[in-house]
């Protein structure tokens, strides 16, 4: 389970989450045995004001053993706030759309301008004195907001561009305005595994159409078991209309749980940093199961039941 | 497809929505190519006062050739008023829980009395002068809110009951608090499916836990193809604390369609319909693709798109 509130999540909220309130929300995750927690990003502050605390959360926050921390690195000029903070990272995650137009509007290049400095930043990143993992996020691999389809092919040959390089251990199939439907989650997964069965491959999706969770699934039947997921739900792309939030990381654990998934992840201890959460961004989250509890969380029978029962008794018929 | 909105989603509904807004609305989803519509409920008004008009309502609406008009009929009261609409109902659905406790707490009847008065039910709707099929909707068939897990077991007994009266065409297994889960939903419909392969079989789930459309993926697979579900995903079970709105119609038909599963129903008019619903009942709905649009409904790029194409590839790289 990779968590990525601290990012996805909050970079589309409007009020800024205090610096303080961030380090306690990553921390308190991060002793939830969630595997991957994506901190923070090093995108401009002038394009996203709510993450321009990016290095001041690295340095406030308490590594937990076992935990992965990752951090978005969209340019050159985020490889170098990185490279800065060292050791406190343990993965860049960067990043681009294989839809020519959606990457134009998000990161204002070509796809071919993106991948020759994506690739300058993967060569930084093993120049660094501490070892740092690689992983890319691949936007839009399941449709695009302006192009519509996105053709499989072009997953493919990204997914393919990255991994041959040194030092990418993994990419994330990103479904970035959620568009994907279940079957074609399942086609394109097991496509993408037939060419990169050793990979590190995570799934993104966004709740947008409400298949987040059936999607989820799909991608566990073709045999990808890392998801990037949201506390309560939140998220969504600043220059994606009309995306909803990522899939809910606790309605995620509970139903990988229920299908037979371990996910290591404590979910009482999730659902109560969840219930704290809509506190910290002043206002209701998407999530469901920490409105409905768990599955089991029976409610106590009504005190009227049992007189009910007697009465029915007495009438007969049973 | 089966709609469920105007007794389902209409029953939790706290300011009563007029009768000529039911009927328009009726009218409205009976065009959109659904298979059936459950038009209203013969419950007691006291219990249920939103849906008092159950008879104005069947009288006022226009019934559209191919499009069956059900009714639920929760006891031999319900019945006695199915009776006198005679030719305008196609058929009573009859609904009891197989949970003792949600029984007794819905009905006021242990299941034994229950299934004696159902039964009685049956017989009088085989005396009607006009044809008329009869469904039994079975509650709690994935776990009960007060008794937790529900043996499978139970749900088979139950339906076999039901299947095995004369003029019983169908059940249907409903999730009534959203307790359902995909793998259990698959064994419990292959189960069923194996026992009753001629019967008609509807599922009935709730989206509480997010996992609504999960759960009708699964039991399609299983092989069942006929679902209730409420325009908007309104509704919820007054008697079932945190039990949240039924699976949201057209974002299910929006699903099924990108499956390749043919639903009849014409998805454009539907939404439309689902945009009137909101200021019909007064507030926003669950239902998703109302608010995101369809998958291919893409934006137009933004006027800067060009511009910006235009600076990247005067840098080159590309």
């Amino acid at each position: 389970m990779q968590e990525v509130v601290l990012r996805d999540g909050l970079q589309s909220e409007r009020a800024f989450v205090p610096t303080a309130q961030k380090i306690a929300l990553a921390d308190a995750l991060s002793r939830t045995g969630i595997a991957k927690l994506e901190v923070t990003s090093f995108v401009s502050p002038k394009a996203i004001p709510n993450l321009a605390d990016a290095e001041d959360v690295l340095r406030g926050i308490t590594r937990v053993p076992g935990v992965l921390y990752t951090v978005l690195v969209p340019n050159m000029r985020g490889a170098e706030r990185a490279l800065n903070c060292g050791a406190s990272i343990d993965e860049w995650n960067l990043v681009m759309s294989v839809s020519e137009s959606h990457n134009l509007m998000n990161l204002r290049m070509t796809r071919e301008q993106s991948f020759t400095q994506l690739a300058a930043v993967v060569a930084l990143a093993r120049s660094s004195p501490t070892p740092v993992a690689i992983n890319v996020s691949l936007s839009c691999c399941f449709g695009c907001p302006v192009e519509g389809e996105v053709p499989p092919a072009e997953v493919h040959r990204w997914a393919a561009r990255f991994l041959e390089l040194d030092g990418v251990g993994g990419v994330s199939l990103c479904d970035t305005t959620g568009m994907a439907f279940p079957s074609q989650v399942q086609t394109i997964c097991n496509e993408h595994l037939r060419r990169w069965p050793d990979a590190e491959t995570t799934l993104h999706f966004h709740n947008t159409r409400g298949l987040g969770l059936a999607n989820a699934l799909a991608g566990l039947a073709a045999g990808i078991d890392r998801f990037d997921a949201s506390l309560g739900g939140l998220g969504g792309c600043p220059f994606a209309p009309g995306a909803t939030g990522n899939i809910c990381t606790e309605d995620l654990v509970h139903l990988l749980e229920l299908e037979g998934c371990a996910t290591g992840v404590d979910l009482p201890a999730l659902l109560e940093v969840s219930r704290q959460l809509a506190a910290t961004v002043g206002h209701d989250t998407p999530g469901q199961v920490v409105k409905a509890g768990q599955r089991l969380d029976t409610k106590p029978a009504p005190d009227w039941l049992e007189g009910v029962r007697a009465r029915a008794l007495a009438k007969g018929g049973d």
